[in-house]
C-alpha cells in the first residue's frame, strides 16, 4: 500500500499547493496596485462579467478590452516616443539628404533646436513623420522599428523605451486575458510602429493592434510582391477616430476601455454606452516624483474634457500617485 | 472486481470509439470533395504545416488562411448578392423617394429594366450602392442586412442566400480551424454587409472579416454615441487592395489564400511569396449543370490572369465539376 499512500500524499500536496496558489492569485491578481477603489472597481467588474451564472455574465467572444498606448500602457513624456523615433531617423538619414541642412524643419532639428522645429507647427511635424515613415516597404519599415526599439534610450531615464511601460497596466492586461478577455491596442500612434514589439512587450499580437496609418500600395518588384508605404495619411485613430477604428477592425463594441487623455474620450463614450455591464478607466498622471504629473494643460496627453466626463459617466479614474504601488519595473 | 472490470470495458469501448472516429476523420476530413489532386494537395499542405516535428511546421499564431467570399465561399451569379441586396433596398425605399420615378438609374430599376440600370455603368451602380448603404448608423445597417439575409431568396434556386454557400468550402474552413488555422474573409464585398451573418454561416467572427468599406463618422445623438455611415468610399478591398487590407487588419502575411477570380490575384501572389510553406488555391467554376460555368470572359468573377499565373506559381486550381462531389448542401 505504500506506493498508493505516497501517491495520495503527493496528490494532496500538489492539490493544496494549487489551491493556495489559486487563492493567493485571487487575493492579488494586481500586485503593483494599491488596495484602493480603482483596483476594487477593476476586480469587481472582471468577476461580474466572467463568472458563469453571474447576472452580468458576458460570453468570452464579447469580452473585448481596448487600451490606448501612449500614456496608458507606456509613458508619453517628454514627448510621444514615436516622435522621438522620427527625430532619430532624420538624424540617421541626414547624410543622404545634404539639402536638409538648408531646409526647415530639418535644419533646426539637425542643429538640436527643437523650438525651431516646433515653430513650424503641425505642418513641420507632419513633414518629419512622412520622410521617416514613408518611401520604404512594410518589411523594411518593420526592420527599422525593430532596430530602433532594441537600442534607443529614453532621454530622462536612460532606459529602453520598452522598459517605459507601466507595470500595473501589464498586470491588468494579463489579468484580463486570464479571465477570457481579448486585449486590443487602440492608439493614435502608427499601427506599424507598434506591431513589431507589441506582442513581446504587451502580449498583444499584430491583429489586435489598431492605430493610425499611412496609405500603402501593392507592387511587384522583380516579380516579388511588396507593400510600399506612401506619404499620405490613411487613417487617424485618435479622438472620434477611435470608435471608427474599433468598428473597422473589430466589428464589435468593447465592454471595457482604458485611456488617459481627451484622445480617448470617444472610445470610452462608445464603449460604456453599450448595453449590459461596461467599464471605462482613465489613468490620471499625478506623480511628478516617480514619473510625470500632467493633465488639463499638458500639450501632450491633455486630460481635460474626459476627466470631467468621467464624473458624469461613472468611469474609474486612476490616481497614479495613490493607486500604483510600482510604476515601472526598473524602479522596484 | 466487477465494477473495475465494467469500468475497463466502458473505457475500452470509449477509447475504441474515439480512435475509430479519429481515424475516420483522418480518412475523410473533406467528404464533399472527390479524391482528386486538389483534395490531396490541401491535405498534404495542412498536415505538413501543422504536424509538430514536420520540417515545414508553422506555429499556430502564423497559421492564417484568407478566403475571398463572392464565388469562393458562396455563389456570385447571376450577379453579386450584395448588388441584389442594394436593388431590393431601392425598391423598399422607393415609397419615401417619389423623385426616383423620374431619376436614373432608379427609374429603370423600379421598372425592372436592369439593362437600363447597367447602361449608366459604374457610376449608376455606385449611386445605387451609396443611397442604400449610407445615411444610417452602423447599428441600423446591421439590422437591415439581418432582415434581408433572413428572408431574401436567390432568383434561380429560390433558396436563402445563406444556403448558396459552397459545402466543400465550409468543410475546408472547419478542417483548417481543426488544425489550428485562423480563418479570415478577405472580400471585395462590404465588410458590414458580411459581418452580420458570417459567424453563423462560416464560423468566422466579425474581427476576422476584411472587406470594402465606406467612411463612418462618430456622433453623439441625444448624448448617445453612434457611428454614421457616410456616402464616401473608405477602402476598396479588391485586387491590389487585398494585400493592403490584409496588412492593415491582420499585420501578418497569410500562409494560405483561397480565391476564384482575378480580384484575388494579388492576394495569392502576396501570400505565396512568403518564405516557408505556402498554399494558393483558385476555385474554377466549370459546372454549368449543378451551378454555373464561367471564367475568362465573365463580367462577374472574371478568372483570366490568375488562371495563367496559377500554372506558373504552382497554385492549386479546383475544377468544380471534377473535384466537388457536392456543391450546395440542398442538392444532396
Amino acid at each position: 500500500m505504500r506506493p498508493n499512500n505516497k501517491l495520495s500524499i503527493i496528490s494532496f500536496v500538489v492539490l493544496a499547493f494549487a489551491l493556495t496558489a489559486a487563492v493567493a492569485g485571487a487575493q492579488d491578481p494586481l500586485p503593483s496596485w494599491n488596495d484602493t477603489a480603482s483596483k476594487k472597481a477593476i476586480i469587481t467588474f472582471v468577476g461580474d462579467v466572467s463568472r458563469e451564472g453571474s447576472p452580468n455574465y458576458v460570453t468570452p467572444a464579447e469580452r473585448i478590452a481596448t487600451f490606448d498606448n501612449d500614456g496608458t500602457l507606456w509613458a508619453e513624456q517628454p514627448m510621444y516616443f514615436q516622435l522621438i523615433f522620427a527625430l532619430d531617423r532624420v538624424k540617421a538619414l541626414a547624410p543622404k539628404h545634404p539639402e536638409w541642412k538648408e531646409k526647415e524643419p530639418f535644419a533646426s532639428l539637425l542643429k538640436g533646436d527643437m523650438k525651431g522645429v516646433l515653430a513650424g507647427g503641425e505642418k513641420s511635424i507632419a513633414e518629419i513623420m512622412m520622410v521617416t515613415h514613408a518611401g520604404m516597404t512594410t518589411a523594411e519599415f518593420e526592420k527599422i522599428v525593430q532596430d530602433w526599439i532594441a537600442t534607443a534610450k529614453h532621454p530622462k531615464t536612460g532606459r529602453l523605451y520598452t522598459e517605459m511601460v507601466y507595470r500595473p497596466m501589464l498586470e491588468l492586461l494579463a489579468y484580463l486575458r486570464a479571465n477570457g478577455f481579448k486585449t486590443y491596442i487602440v492608439s493614435g500612434g502608427g499601427v506599424e510602429f507598434m506591431r513589431p514589439w507589441a506582442e513581446k512587450v504587451y502580449g498583444i499580437p499584430p491583429e489586435q493592434v489598431i492605430g493610425s496609418s499611412i496609405k500603402t500600395k501593392f507592387d511587384l518588384r522583380d516579380d516579388k510582391p511588396v507593400l510600399v508605404r506612401l506619404p499620405e495619411i490613411n487613417f487617424v485613430d485618435d479622438g472620434p477616430g477611435k470608435p471608427v477604428g474599433i468598428q473597422m477592425q473589430i466589428g464589435r463594441r468593447p465592454v471595457a476601455a482604458f485611456g488617459n487623455s481627451d484622445g480617448d474620450l470617444q472610445m470610452l463614450q462608445w464603449t460604456t454606452a453599450g448595453s449590459g455591464p461596461r467599464f471605462g478607466l482613465l489613468v490620471h498622471h499625478t506623480d511628478a516624483e516617480r514619473e510625470w504629473a500632467y493633465d488639463r494643460r499638458s500639450p501632450i496627453g491633455k486630460l481635460d474634457k474626459a476627466l470631467n466626463e468621467a464624473q458624469v459617466r461613472g468611469w474609474t479614474v486612476v490616481d497614479v500617485k495613490k493607486d500604483w504601488k510600482t510604476i515601472f519595473a526598473f524602479q522596484k
